[in-house]
Order: structure tokens, then sequence, then C-alpha cells
């Protein structure tokens, strides 16, 4: 008989609850994958969701007298969790595939579906596998993952590139098409035969919280199809995107005419005001460089015009050039120096972005016509 | 000419847009109605917003040198503003149709449209005017206006009933045929010959936040067809529903078998968690009243049971009423005391809730069969 209970804090339950919710989609057409598998045993409790491209898992010790396991609605579930007292114990108990949830004078009562309709994890080898510490993972994510395109029809496209070319680094890439950030950090010890992955953008997103809460080390394991993570009592396992990511670096301009040194926090701030009286679809911001002033302007035919002076860095000869207002600002936003600097040149090719010389990220943006 | 210019702590320019934008319809077949007019006079300046059923203006005191007005974009100036320096000090100037927005090294141009094209507020006497302390007035507002109908075939419970009647009280009702709400307060010096009105909801809806900041009275006039609200520098000047409120008191309960008293967050939190088990359409909670506790209970067919369990003084024969789980919800969160108390006669007659016998406000709600 599938039947049993055990005992678990509700701050601890909620929390099994909110790491697995993510992966698992609103709506489904198929009932099962609204539901998250519960299995207790001897060990303690393994709260399971997916969506047949990823796997969350959270485990928690606890002590159950017998083993037993039963799928329940996930969002329900959680819904319910919120809202239990905080200091409370919950007892769950699973009999006649009924589930009840008691906490102190509250009880709750929810149907079950059968465990053997949950879709199982698929077992294979990884080709590599590395340990590295959380906070580099989650930063190297962060900085790219905005870049990633969400074109269904570029699929390839929808995720972060991850290769470990000879130079010794590890590598995060993505663009779509107008942008592109590429992250290099130093090549964790087992990372040498890492096979070239694309990671899905939901999963990423999946990772990043659980990354940013995790103190310590995070162990990877890769293979062609696959990506797992190990972040503390939580896995994702997920599969990769089968397609081929392009070959990006050709598009990292590699000599410039000019390079520009302007306060981060001036320059984003007079983006964002330019960009106001930009209509959704008319986007661009227009740049104009000449003896160390960037004059930003932009100019919409429905509701006028605005134009902002920032003192910069630029002994060069004028320059003008055009960007996606919210492309520059987003990037603005993922780089961290009080002082940053551009390479630009002509106004018709490619930007180079970053903190400084020798900053681990760097982003391209495509010039607009303005 | 209408030409001119006049200078302006950002910080002020904000404040006036943000008091006028909220009655400016986001979408307008008439563009003239997306705009809000500027006035500068010898004693200031006027920003007025309208959505042709009400008109809210603002004035700052400012020395300009010439009589001009103009009409903007009310969202592109409100974003405009929202982005500039707040210790910026803006020069605001008008030529050739065009409007110039200049702050330190930012520049913005906006186009305008006729003044003359503005609609203009309907003058008229009013047949009441009073002074009441705006926290007064704020409070009845907040504590009614959740219960008003949303209906639109109901247009005559889409507001704030405000009466005076014979008793020497101001009372403020609201009502969707399934609640309703009712606040007295002692009646101000000059409220005697007040018509009866409804408030229309989006009024009170602006009318909340001017009322929250402002320290101090607030000035109300009072026709049949319009009301006027002078909170400090802020004028809200609205015409009413042109509707007939039904008698309400006849609803209210005047006697009862039976008082309940009870904890009100305990039941608020009960309510809630009880709740999460309904899907949206069976929104119904069962209380279950014997000896001095109360059974709170939900039932879903696709989701499950709920049930909870809050100490209460019930000393009577036992009774089972329903209610809807979001108005009783909603009704708590508008209560203040610690304990509340609550008279029933039977489950299908109406059910009166309020903080204390003295309370200035009452509720009612009727039941759902369960």
């Amino acid at each position: 008989m599938n039947e049993g209970s055990f005992q678990i804090p509700v701050t601890a339950l909620r929390a099994m609850l909110g790491d697995v919710a993510g992966v698992v989609e609103a709506r489904n057409t198929i009932p099962i994958l609204s539901n998250v598998l519960i299995s207790v045993g001897r060990t303690g409790v393994v709260v399971t969701g997916t969506d047949l491209d990823a796997w969350a898992e959270r485990h928690h010790s606890l002590e159950a007298e017998a083993a037993f396991s039963f799928t329940v609605e996930a969002g329900l579930m959680a819904r319910v969790a919120a809202k239990l007292p905080a200091d409370g114990e919950a007892l769950v108990k699973v009999a006649d595939g009924k589930l009840t949830l008691s906490v102190g004078r509250s009880r709750f009562s929810m149907g079950t579906l059968p465990v053997d309709d949950f879709p199982s994890l698929p077992r294979g080898e990884f080709e590599a596998e590395f340990e590295m510490p959380a906070i580099y993972l989650a930063a190297a994510f962060d900085q790219v993952a905005h870049c990633a395109s969400t074109e269904a029809t570029r699929y390839y496209l929808n995720g972060v590139f991850v290769h470990a070319p000879n130079d010794g680094d590890l590598r995060f890439a993505t663009t779509d098409g107008h942008r592109l950030a590429r992250c290099a950090v130093a090549r964790p010890d087992g990372a040498e035969a890492l096979p070239d992955v694309i990671i899905p953008r939901k999963v990423v997103k999946l990772l990043l919280p659980l990354l940013g809460r995790h103190e310590g080390n995070v162990d990877v394991r890769i293979s062609r199809k696959r990506v797992r993570f190990e972040i503390g009592s939580t896995t994702i396992d997920a599969k990769t995107i089968d397609g081929e990511f392009p070959d990006y670096t050709r598009v990292i301009p590699s000599s410039h005419t000019g390079k520009l040194t302007i306060a981060r926090e001036d320059l984003a701030k007079a983006v964002a005001r330019v960009a106001t009286i930009s209509t959704e679809k008319t986007r661009a911001v227009k740049l104009e460089l000449e003896s160390d002033l960037l004059v930003l302007s932009v100019s919409s035919p429905e509701t006028g015009t605005a134009r902002e002076e920032v003192p910069c860095g630029w002994p060069f000869t004028a320059l003008t050039i055009g960007f996606n207002a919210k492309y520059l600002g987003e990037m603005l936003g993922h780089m961290s120096a009080d002082t940053i600097e551009a390479t630009f040149t002509d106004s018709a090719a490619p930007s180079l972005w970053r903190d400084s010389e020798a900053a681990s990220t760097t982003f391209v943006l495509m010039p607009l016509r303005v």
C-alpha cells in the first residue's frame, strides 16, 4: 500500500515547494505535469517537479516510518503552504489516494494522481564534472542571460552557450542577433573535456535565485544533451538545447578607431530620460561624440524630441552612432564599474562595451541607423 | 501670442502631475483628453486634467512674467518628470506651439494641442458647503469603497452614497447587492442641507491618496449634480452619478438571535487559508458555530477540502452559515478591533459585522447557500 505519513516544519515544506515550483508550468494539457512528486524514503523526503525538459528536486532530511510516495498539484500545495503559520509543524498523511495536511487547528485534504504516471528523470553518463563557487556561476549567468534571444524560430539562441576553449577559460555567451554578452571565468578542474552546450533560458532563470542564495560550491555535470546542477539540497537536471550556437567570436570587434570612457550612472540616467520620449516602436537613441562631450538624443514623430549632454572622454574625431535604448539601458544595468569604456570603429560597425579592459564580461551592441 | 516660460522645481512639477494624472484616462479617442492643461497666471501655475466627468486641478505658486497656457500629453509629461533629477529646477517654455522642458543638461521638446479645445469645468451653485478633517473623510471613504458595485448595469451602485439623515450624522454607504458597508460620522456644520449624492468609484479612488497625504481640513461642496473637494492646493470637481441609491437601511438587520465575538486576525488568517483550496468560481466558505467554537470549511470538487477551527464566543444553539470568502476577507481587512462581533438570525438572513456596538462602520454580508 502506498500510504504513510511524515512531519515537516512549515518553513521546510515552503522552501522545498518554492525551489521546485518554478519548473512546473502553470497550464498543462497533461494533468500529471501540474503535480509535484513527493517521495519519502529512509533518508528523508524529496520533492520533484518537471516540465519534461527540466527536473527540479529538493531533499529534506527527516525520519519516516515507511517509504511511500504521492503526487499533488504543485500550485495548490504551494498556495496552502504559503498561508500556513510559519512556526507550525505540518503532518502530511496519505491514505486511500487522499493527501491530508494538518497544522495545528488547520486541516487540508487534497486529491493525488498516480505516482506511476509521473515522468521519470532520464539517466545517462556525463562527460564533464566540476565544482565552482555558486557566486561566480550566478554572476556569469546573470550578466549574460538578458542578451539571449526569445524568438522561437531561433531556438539555438534561446539560452546561454557554455564552452571551454583551449585558452583555459570557461565561457558563457548569449546573443539575439542585435546584441551579445560574453563572460569568461577561470576554468575549474574537471571542465577540460566540457562539450559545448546551450542551457535554456528557463533553466537559467530557475538557477539564478538558487545560486544567489547558496553559499559555497556547486557541483556541475555536463554532457552534450544534459546538464545537472547540485546546489545544496536542490538539484536541477535539464535537457540542453539541441542546436548549434553560431561562432559568436567573429562578431566581437578586435580593433577600433576610438575608445570612449564615461561615468556609467550618468549615461544610464541620461539614456532612461531620453527614452521616455520614444514610443514603443521607435526605440533608437542617437549618440553624438565630439570633443569629450556625448550628446544623446531621441526624436519621435508622435511625441517630440529629447536631448541630453554627458561629459566623457572622447578626444577623437566626431562620431555619430545609434543604439536601441532598451538594449543600451539593460546592458548598463548589468555593468558595475563607476567609469566604463566602449570602443567604436564607425557608425555601422558593432561596438564593444566593458567595465574595463580587464573585465571578465564583454558586451557587443549592433548599431541602429539614426 | 500664447507664449512664455516659467521655472519650477522638479519635485513640484512631479507632485502636480501626480495629483492630476489619475483622472486622465490612458486611452482616449479624443486626443485632447490625453492632455493636461497648464495655465500660468499672476499667482502661479495650475495643472488641470479631466475625463469629462471629473476634473483634477493643482496649483503651485510662482512668479511668471506673462500669463499663458498650453496643453501637453499627460502620460508623456509625467514619464519625463519622473526621470528628471529630483533636485533639479525645470525651465518650461512654450513658443510656436512647442513645449521645451530643460533641466541642467537635459532638454525635452514636446508637441502641444490648442488650449481652446480643452474642455472647461462646468460652473454652478453648490447647495451645501462644509469643512471636515481629511483624516475622517479618508477613513469613511476607505472603509466603505470596497463594497461598491462594479457592474455597469447597476450604475447607481457604482459609487459611495453620501447623505445627511435627520439624526445628526453624515453617512457614507455602498453596496453591490451581496454586501453593504455604512460609515457614520458626526455631521459637520453646513452639511444640514446636503442633497443625497452618489460619488463615483473613480472619484473616490482619486480622493483617497490625496486625503491620506493631507493634514488638516478639507473643503467640501455638494450639489445634486456635482461635488467639489478642495484638499490643500489640489481640487477635485466631479459629476455625481445621476441615479437613485436604494433604501439600503432596510437591509441592515435590526434584530438577531445570536452574537458572535471572535479575534479578528485569527478569523482573517483562517479564512485566507481555507480559501486557498477553492478555485476562482466556488468561493463559498462554510461557518459552523457551536459551543464557543467556529469551524470554517471549504470544499471544492476539483481540489479538495480545507477545515479550520477558531475558538470564539458563541454560547447559542448551533448555526451553519456560508459566505463568499473574498467578501469576508476584504471586510475583515477593513475592520480594526482585535475582537470583533457579528450577529446572525439564521443561515438565510443577512449578517451584521462591526468592530464593536459603538463602531462608526457597519458591514452587512448576505449569506451563500452551503
